[in-house]
């Protein structure tokens, strides 16, 4: 049994010129994968109207059509005409929708101190709507729409992302996108994420347990060091997918950290507050990336109180303690700076568990006996130590979010381990 | 006089699942354009076959068509495979390739202390090119190629956007893409960054500076309260260009930072290297992205020395030294408190200047008097002190990342003014 298709036509100049990295078609992807659907391709166009109409026909091959953008006043905002004329309907003025629109223009107009007058052609404009389509009301002054073909139900909807995100589930309600659905499986996600494991040896452990079979889909994908495994479980799907999953696991268990979308930190947040722990940060390479990525987790002032961010030497002397002696000795990049630092963070900041790491993002500094890539980590808790040296590989961006996401490794290790 | 049009056709399935967000699309688009080539649309499918065939074959209408991923050893790569079958050719297998493929793949199988044997089968089938196409040679084992069907020009890349990259320049050498971007018009790019203005106001400016022009094209862009915009400039297009940047620019010159690509933090860096400044951070609510920021920056290190993300209020008091008779007083979240905050790092950590943040980035800790998203900032420097105030919208996420922005540009002014 096949999923009904499901095609997403994003228009913008920017996007298609790259100047912004699309957000919708990715959203409306995943929004259609989880809802059984099967989100057969993501078309990026500018505002052209030949190049639009020609992606809306395409669109008119799937079984769902969701478009995003190109519902502005402007005459370079041409989705719903174009929608109009692929699905061979006239264009109507919605009365209602002009009166609502022509409100939140008039309030625009007055703060912006402008006559509503500028605001009139572009009103009547962004109230026209296909015969036949369903209005989603306004996000902005740009109503959402769905229009059945009968063949294919396409979905109109604004471009900024939020607005986008506002509308969509009132296109989830409407009568035709329901018979859509009616006919699609929602399968069930399942997640596992590795690290410390290469890609190819997750893919060789795919491999090895069979591989996907009918009704389990498998994404393998590496992001800093850590492998996402994705397993898309269609309905009914169950067994074969425990079988899979097993497999896939059992040579590759001692890599595992979760079976959940939570990242890293979320983890060493929930590991620490498990055991009442206090947390603290060390950095030099990773300049605040650490920090940074532990504070973006909800309620982490629970558990995290702080960080040193040492970037020049001088720094990590007075504010975290280490020896002039162990930097001259050993360097700044040394698994004794690495532990003198976090063993710094723990004591000047009180707290239970410290991490840090010091390293040369390059693209200079380097030399060949402390090379672009060298970092080093070091983890302390009440109960143990552990240190860590690595060849981080990339440019200045990536060892530096690499490195990151080693450091939160480590912790999470070290919290494991004891 | 039309551009060429360049088709870019993406494949992964993670990628039209929404599970991974494509960067190899804006970035083919961004080299198109800038190579005076017509990004005419981005194309994202999974590897099925049907799909991805008629993905081809819309790439084959255009000038240039760019293809990544689907390159690997397995039956699920099949790129290669329906470009010769869209452009009408046979494969065939080159031994040149296929000896350099092996001997990658010799080393591979030796560090994963596999058999050679279990590789053949891919290696022969990844030395396979369509006939009459040009190797790029090997990114990782997979082999780039340039196919000139007659009226499309294929650059079949693969999927890791490193090794596109890698690969990218090899192609714009062969004949046959030269023979395409001979027909091809490079424009030029002026870029203007403005901080402080809506973006509402600058996209009046721009109408009232009448818009677009025969040869110029704009693009606004909105993102963490900066607004940028791009202008693109056909050759011969310049005077048309002069004139509206002119008037663009004259209402909102006041906010226009930069006319080059460069972040803020590369500008503060920069003032502060010009005068012989020290730079340091005291952070609350953006928990170290502001030093994360500046230490993104190769050879920050000349200016920047550290940090404190001082999450907890006894950090606050023992590391910045803020009274605690101010956090009793007036509050973490205060001008006080950031004022505070920042004569702390700029004395504690023996800089010149010094930028503070502290804030309620959400979900929790919003009363009142003091809601979710209010922000205080102070910089201070040899000649002054600016403090500022703002209730930042958004979620945490962006609450974080828009006052890493105002930070970074309240420095900038501290800089600028004196």
């Amino acid at each position: 049994m096949t999923r009904p298709r499901a095609v997403l036509v994003v228009t913008g100049s920017e996007l298609v010129r790259g100047e912004r990295t699309d957000l919708n078609g990715p959203f409306l992807a995943r929004e259609a994968l989880s809802l059984g659907l099967e989100p057969a391709r993501i078309l990026i166009v500018g505002d052209g109207e030949e190049e639009l109409e020609a992606a809306l026909r395409t669109g008119l091959d799937a079984d769902l059509c969701v478009t995003s953008g190109g519902l502005g006043p402007t005459h370079d905002d041409r989705t719903v005409e174009l929608v109009a004329r692929a699905a061979g309907v006239e264009l109507e003025l919605r009365e209602g929708l002009r009166a609502e629109i022509e409100a939140v223009s008039r309030s625009i107009a007055d703060r912006l101190r402008r006559p509503y007058a500028d605001f009139e052609e572009g009103v009547t404009k962004q109230a026209m709507l296909p015969a036949g389509a369903v209005s989603l009301g306004l996000a902005g002054t740009a109503p959402g729409s769905v229009l059945d073909t009968g063949g294919t139900v396409v979905v109109v909807l604004p471009g900024p992302p939020t607005e986008l995100q506002r509308l969509w589930p009132r296109a989830l309600e409407t009568a035709a996108v329901r018979r859509v659905l009616a006919r699609a499986r929602p399968p069930q996600r399942r997640v596992l994420r590795f690290f410390g494991a290469s890609e190819s040896a997750i893919a060789r452990a795919l491999r090895e347990a069979g591989g996907e079979r009918d009704g389990v889909e498998a994404t393998i994908c590496a992001r800093d060091f850590e492998i996402h495994v994705d397993l898309v479980v269609a309905p009914g799907a169950d067994a074969l997918a425990d079988e899979l999953e097993g497999a896939l696991v059992a040579p590759v268990e001692q890599y595992l950290f979760s079976r959940d979308d939570r990242p890293v930190e979320a983890h060493v947040l929930d590991l620490c507050r498990a055991r009442g722990l206090t947390l603290a940060t060390a950095e030099s390479c990773t300049g605040g990336l650490v920090a940074a990525r532990l504070t973006g987790v909800p309620g982490s002032s629970e558990v995290f109180r702080g960080g040193i961010v040492a970037y020049a030497n001088d720094v990590k002397e007075a504010e975290l303690g280490v020896p002039a002696a162990t930097l001259e000795a050993y360097g700044a990049v040394s698994a004794e700076a690495a532990l003198a630092m976090a063993e710094g963070a723990r004591r000047r900041l009180g707290v239970d568990v410290a991490v840090s790491v010091t390293g040369i993002a390059g693209p200079d500094g380097g030399t060949p006996e402390k090379p672009v890539g060298l970092v080093h980590y070091a983890a302390v808790g009440p109960e143990g130590t552990l240190v860590h040296e690595f060849n981080v590989p990339g440019d200045r961006g990536a060892i530096r979010s690499r490195s990151t996401v080693m450091a939160l490794h480590l912790v999470r290790r070290l919290l494991t381990q004891s």
